[in-house]
């Protein structure tokens, strides 16, 4: 495998960087420094810090799209099956560092989605591309198990990603990454309701006293 | 009333700018334009820009705490009531523009929960100290329908936590602040369904043909 370029390792140094400490706080110095790269090999690649910006997103979905689509939850029979696995799979990644789960262009888009319309643009492509990836999955449980109303299939792939989201702020408030993993299982648990997948929801004691 | 302080017009001033463009990107000097007030006058009030940080995120915990007080949805008679008129509240604030109804302390943990300590402890006890303006609700409704198992009055108050914070995120990312009330609709639904309310989820096509 060749030697990472500069442009590379410009790019994985830019996920690391705004995940550890956001956008704005990163100078294109920090982004030098952590790739090891002189700032004329940054200006060759990247008009502006704002050019990396838009390119960092579009680095951070096409790498994060080939870890999903190498994954195994495809291979689940049923379309349940799959949204299952996915978010099984989303709950294993939720580990290590926060900054090593957390999520590049929900961070990004936090702080420059009124200032940066490039960026945020990345970033909406970024975070609803991906939820588009579950859509036929989620079409699938809903003629499987024979649900309507007012739940779609793209409603529940953008809720999916919400809830991530919002997973990623609770752990990073808390400094607790459990947290993110809790609202990963309501998530479950709401999906699974969806359905019509039996729960064990009744209290214990007017089990007894029916 | 009287006309508001220098520190007042600061703190206000911080709110709205965090909101629109975060907290790394704004600095003294938009701080003080935004306000109307010189630099003397901001470092009179703060050390730095950082204790202006915790300081803004006490204010929004101490405004949004009074504005939640004095909501009606506490009047409701039972638990569940009181958790839906509080999601309905939660529904009816998103509107108007994005930094009008998103969350100062959301979007500052993103940016600065690894750099910023003190800020992170501030954010999190606004998240954390809302969501527990909740557990009682949460608890009378758990207590009143007899649901039990893995599902506590604490995780459910930081799960609307969760997908508010997430649905400030999808409404950033799209520009479309509907996006952020559809994923509060699924946390109703999440709701409804946890404590037995009766749902629509059956398709009109499978009903017809059972």
């Amino acid at each position: 495998m060749a030697a990472p370029t500069a442009k590379e390792k410009l790019l994985a140094g830019s996920l690391s960087l705004i995940r550890e400490q956001g956008f704005a706080a990163t100078t294109v110095d920090d982004l030098c420094a952590r790739a090891g790269v002189t700032k004329g090999a940054f200006f060759h690649h990247f008009d502006s810090k704002d050019a990396l910006g838009v390119a960092a997103v579009e680095h951070w979905s096409r790498s994060t799209e080939a870890l999903f689509q190498a994954a195994h939850y495809h291979r689940a029979a049923d379309g349940l099956g799959r949204v299952r696995a996915y978010l099984a799979l989303r709950k294993s990644l939720i580990r290590g560092q926060i900054p090593e789960f957390t999520c590049v262009a929900g961070t990004l888009v936090q702080e420059t989605y009124a200032s940066h319309p490039a960026i945020r643009a990345a970033c909406a492509d970024s975070i609803f591309g991906h939820a588009a990836t579950l859509v036929d999955d989620f079409a699938a449980a809903i003629e499987e198990r024979g649900v309507g109303g007012a739940v779609t299939a793209e409603s529940l792939a953008a809720h999916t990603q919400c809830v991530l989201q919002g997973a990623f702020i609770l752990a990073k408030a808390s400094g607790e990454p459990r947290r993110a993993v809790e609202s990963l299982e309501h998530l479950e648990r709401y999906i699974d309701l969806v359905f019509n997948v039996k729960q064990r929801l009744r209290s214990p004691k007017r089990r007894r006293s029916p």
